[in-house]
């Protein structure tokens, strides 16, 4: 098997490779059934015990209470766009948006398409989505206030949320979910395509706040209805579950190999001081974001020319450093630093940027 | 690793032992990537390759032309059930069903949950789903008619597809697909969970006649019209890639192995013979559906007592059998012959049931 490369990808994402030898270990015989994870029954006890584990974990990490649902809902974070106005929008009031990339886009278009009342209160698209906005007043009546916690394509992170008083917060968590703790209370809805932090593509993860449930309407479908996945523990119909496995394994991880989110979070922040501080020490690369809306999950730089970032992308897959392209839509670098990356892998691509510039500098 | 079982599940279900040992062998570093199936990007080459090479193995085993789409959409034949009807009703002309078990209900009860105008135009019910409709008339201004060609619970099949002129035929071949060839030009669209017959959980295999996507109206989410994934191969937002990439293998083996759909048709047939044969020569178990209604794919059938069943599906699992009790809403036993299930498998389940009849009868 020739070598693993360290793999920077925005997501699909590197996964800890002690969660792929697990599942690499009982691909055949899935704990004593005699088969594999992908045959087995998902109404079967060893696929339930499962769920229930990717679950628990996911309550402990996140420290929420009994107030909140845990469910997994195919269709990515894409579907979540629409099936949380269509869930969630109170009749007469609007839906509060703040806007800072890609995602939040899309996610207010698909509102708007199904006619619903959208304030943008925010947004920072004035450059190129480049911050987080700081000042924004959320509508007292809004059904509640959405926004993306962390902008994969853009680079930048709420470091603190926003307060929005008793309006509930719904958050896209994409691509920083169970990187750092924080309060859910005020959250309504917390969504993630599973994708990046917590497991492979094919289910976002849904925390749903039980007060919420009261305002689904009786007219849309079952399966886009958050209380039949309530309801039903997510298993009204076969659901996604070899990534529900995969899952519950990254937060067994998560959990007794790094030792929960406080811990997770001061190694995430030092990966990004690392990378960050040599951007910026070293007058060749420059990053692309205001410094206090840096994300510490994906890290987007430039280089002096296109022509330079096309050789050093090119050149670190060479030196096994892959995943390195900016997002089609805004070019540059975009190194991805989510939790299955360490440190130790940061350190190997400041050693070979630092390389690279000594080079073509 | 402890002895596989002989898994007659109905769903998931058994997947084909060098399937499996190809994406153990491959699981660390996808074919030279240096990164995992579940860690590499839907955009990649790698992965747009492996997207193609399913749907060029569809295209290939089902002769289907190139007026079709074949696209994959998270969420289960379960979302397709709200789906169809939200792109193909035409205003003011009815939809027809034909009824014939729980999964043809659930479609019936998400097309009428959205107004639609549902002729259930023949139903099995009367004798509890037991036999397949032999008589119906087809509305003439119908915008489809829907069918299950295999009832997964109730243990039947069309031998026959329904002939419905010039309305397009709608087919959920979640439990059948890829077990037999068939003339796919009366359809308007194909669809199937691929958990059965061609994969895991996680995504459903949808074939599109291209001319139907005229009638896909504008004001539908993105996320749930099938013009979407027809303009993006897929990859509007990120598919469930495992599923997707496992699909792939199977289709291969489908096509490489076993040597296309009239070579599995001829095993099918041969492993459906086999089993039912022996039930109707036993005077112990009994087959619970009309004979000319006989499914190839999911045989169901009775023991003397309750009492039995219970012991039956026990010491069968003891003995390496596994998954032949009934659904929970029917009970009794069932034994899911798909594809992956070989001709001494169901040699070795007769001469188990006649064993235990031998024992108990």
């Amino acid at each position: 098997m020739a070598k693993r490369i360290i793999n920077f990808n925005p997501g699909p994402a590197a996964l800890p490779l002690p969660v792929l030898d697990e599942i690499r270990e009982e691909f055949l015989n899935y704990r004593g059934t005699g088969m594999s994870i992908l045959e087995i029954s998902h109404r079967s006890k060893p696929f339930e015990e499962t769920l229930n584990q990717a679950v628990e974990r996911t309550r402990r990490l996140l420290n929420l209470g009994d107030e909140f649902h845990v469910v997994f809902v195919q269709g990515g974070a894409s579907l979540q766009f629409c099936m949380i106005p269509m869930n969630f929008a109170l009749e007469g009031n609007p839906i509060d948006y703040i806007n800072t990339g890609t995602w939040s886009t899309k996610a207010i278009k698909e509102a708007k398409h199904l006619g619903k009342d959208v304030h943008v209160i925010a947004s920072s698209e004035d450059k190129n989505f480049a911050y987080i906005p700081k000042t924004f007043h959320v509508d007292e009546d809004a059904s509640y206030l959405h926004f993306t916690s962390n902008n994969t394509i853009k680079g930048t992170q709420w470091a603190e949320f926003p307060k929005s008083g008793p309006v509930p917060l719904v958050c896209d968590m994409s691509s920083d979910i169970m990187s750092r703790p924080f309060d859910p209370k005020p959250f309504g809805l917390i969504y993630a395509g599973a994708q990046k932090n917590i497991g492979p593509a094919g289910s976002a993860m849904v925390i749903i706040r039980k007060d919420m449930l009261q305002r689904v309407p009786e007219g849309i479908p079952s399966m886009l209805k958050y209380t039949t996945f309530a309801a039903e523990n997510s298993l009204y119909n076969t659901p996604a579950c070899f990534v529900i496995y995969t899952v519950s394994l990254v937060l067994k991880w998560l959990e007794e190999t790094i030792g929960g989110l406080e811990k997770m979070e001061t190694i995430n922040k030092e990966k990004a001081n690392i990378l960050y501080g040599f951007i910026d020490r070293s007058g060749f690369y420059r990053g692309t974001t205001e410094k206090d809306s840096r994300s510490l999950m994906n890290v987007t730089f430039r280089l002096p020319t296109e022509e330079l970032e096309a050789k050093f992308v090119g050149e670190a897959l060479k030196a096994g450093l892959g995943g390195l392209k900016g997002h089609r839509s805004v070019g540059g670098c975009r190194a991805s630093l989510y939790n299955a990356i360490g440190v130790n892998d940061v350190k190997s691509l400041v050693e070979f940027m630092a390389d690279f510039q000594k080079k073509e500098g």
